[in-house]
């Protein structure tokens, strides 16, 4: 089998000062591993998912953007319920295989956007964080087993399943997409560190922090399905295609999980985390209406 | 606004005697409306989706294609229980809001492809077919009002929902994801109409006929929610965009709902119809594992 070997150690996509948009591979002072503190970036030139190489060019990083282009993600996966104690504080049971939903490509945004409410998730309450690891596979892969499953993984960040409870679990007939699925629910960043430097994805601290106070902190270590176990199972039958984006559920420390509840409301700063990756913080906007294109 | 005009009646995608594939649009003998009698088709160039053109340039069909390519697909959306008499089947309740969920871009296939099952899907009982109208956005939407979806519609096809009710339904914690999802578990085409000759999606025969046996007939007059109504609805803070596909739910008749249970079995030939399109001929077959690229 091959092994799928990123050129990259830790893939960003910026607005550079030039005024361009790049794919580069950031450049961090040692011992940092937060890339939302990277300044600058060797730039990459060709296809992520083909033929690319790290160029010696050094920009200077103005923003980062969605680690990936819409254009180069195809399917956004999820995980429900995957930490037993996000279960419980769900009262919804412990799952004997991974429970599965999609994004769509449209919910993804990158680490510092504002998450936009829509009027029709202005209504009633459960505007809800989730936090989680984000896998994105690099190479093709079906029914793999899982000792070789993560050879695919391109590399790791850190997002936010934005949630809003009553359409996700009220009005969605008890499919929980349309609650989770509105434009920039998924931010996730802030780079995408590569396998290389993350050889055990089920050992990172996770956190939520909302306005400066820590609402969710687990480890990767708790979830119920690992990675690796994940892509071995959706793989069966099922071909994950480079630039697919895995979002491997949140541990316990939701607000629908908190006594009493804990709704975002508008202008809520948001800061999810993953050790040895960084972190994305966005603020919650309420919106008129929205259309991004 | 704006109102989508494409500029073909009937695209198709097709291999041609000549060993390419092409979008075209089809050449069909006055009076026939069923796309998948076409022999021949005049050659598109450019983008679907952008500038592109109709060519005086005929070519004979060898295979008629997905109509649509993968790489042209963003996003695949699918509603549950959208005709009165199939939610009472299902013994679950009429839902009051469209009930979203999603198929990967992975499971498109063609109209004459093979329906591939994998081992996982071959325990227990539960294959099932779903004959669906599917509607192609073909520009870019968000918050659009009822009266205006249609406009954003780049023309209608046929499809089945291929499914497996014990994966839907018990194994997947409630989300219908997993059981729907496998490849090639969303053939359609046979080529996708324009709305210029479908001026009425809601007044449409659609038919599965299982080994020549018709099991599903019923017109999506009977659907609960409108094509328009379901674009208005999904479209509230969620951007559609050019080549998302929408399975718009299935009539009574399937497999799930009959006295006794009927279920799919390796061999079985699927024929699913839909009025002023044509329809979608797939063969089941039971595979030992299974991987396209």
């Amino acid at each position: 089998m091959f092994r799928a070997m990123p050129s990259f150690s830790r893939l960003v996509r910026f607005l550079s000062k030039d005024g361009r948009t790049y794919y580069g591979d950031a450049i961090l002072p040692a011992g940092v591993t937060d890339i939302s503190k990277a300044k600058q970036a060797k730039i990459i030139r060709g296809e992520i998912f083909g033929k690319h190489d790290v160029t010696d060019q050094v920009a200077d990083i103005r923003l980062l953007l969605a680690p990936l282009a819409m254009e180069d993600v195809k399917t956004v996966r999820c995980l429900g319920l995957n930490y037993e104690q996000h279960a419980k504080e769900s009262n919804l049971p412990v799952p004997k295989f991974p429970v599965l939903f999609y994004k769509p490509i449209t919910s993804l945004a990158g680490p510092t956007d504002t998450i936009p409410v829509h009027p029709l998730a202005q209504e009633g309450t459960g505007l809800d964080y989730e936090c989680e690891l984000v896998a994105i596979i690099g190479k093709a892969c079906s029914d793999v087993p899982e000792s070789k499953a993560l050879d695919y993984i391109l590399g790791y960040a850190v997002g936010n399943d934005v949630s809003h409870r009553d359409w996700q679990l009220k009005h969605g007939g008890g499919q929980w997409s349309l609650g989770k699925g509105f434009d920039g629910w998924a931010p996730f960043g802030p780079g995408i560190v590569s396998p290389s430097l993350i050889p055990n994805p089920q050992a990172l601290r996770i956190t939520t922090v909302l306005n400066g106070k820590t609402v969710q902190e687990s480890s990767t270590q708790d979830m119920i399905f690992s990675v690796a176990k994940t892509i071995a199972f959706l793989s069966q039958g099922t071909t994950l295609l480079p630039g697919d984006v895995i979002f491997t559920g949140t541990p316990q420390g939701v607000g629908m999980g908190r006594k009493p509840q804990l709704w975002l409301k508008d202008g809520d700063v948001v800061e999810v985390g993953l050790e040895g990756v960084g972190s994305c913080v966005n603020r919650v906007e309420f919106t008129k209406s929205q259309s991004k294109l």
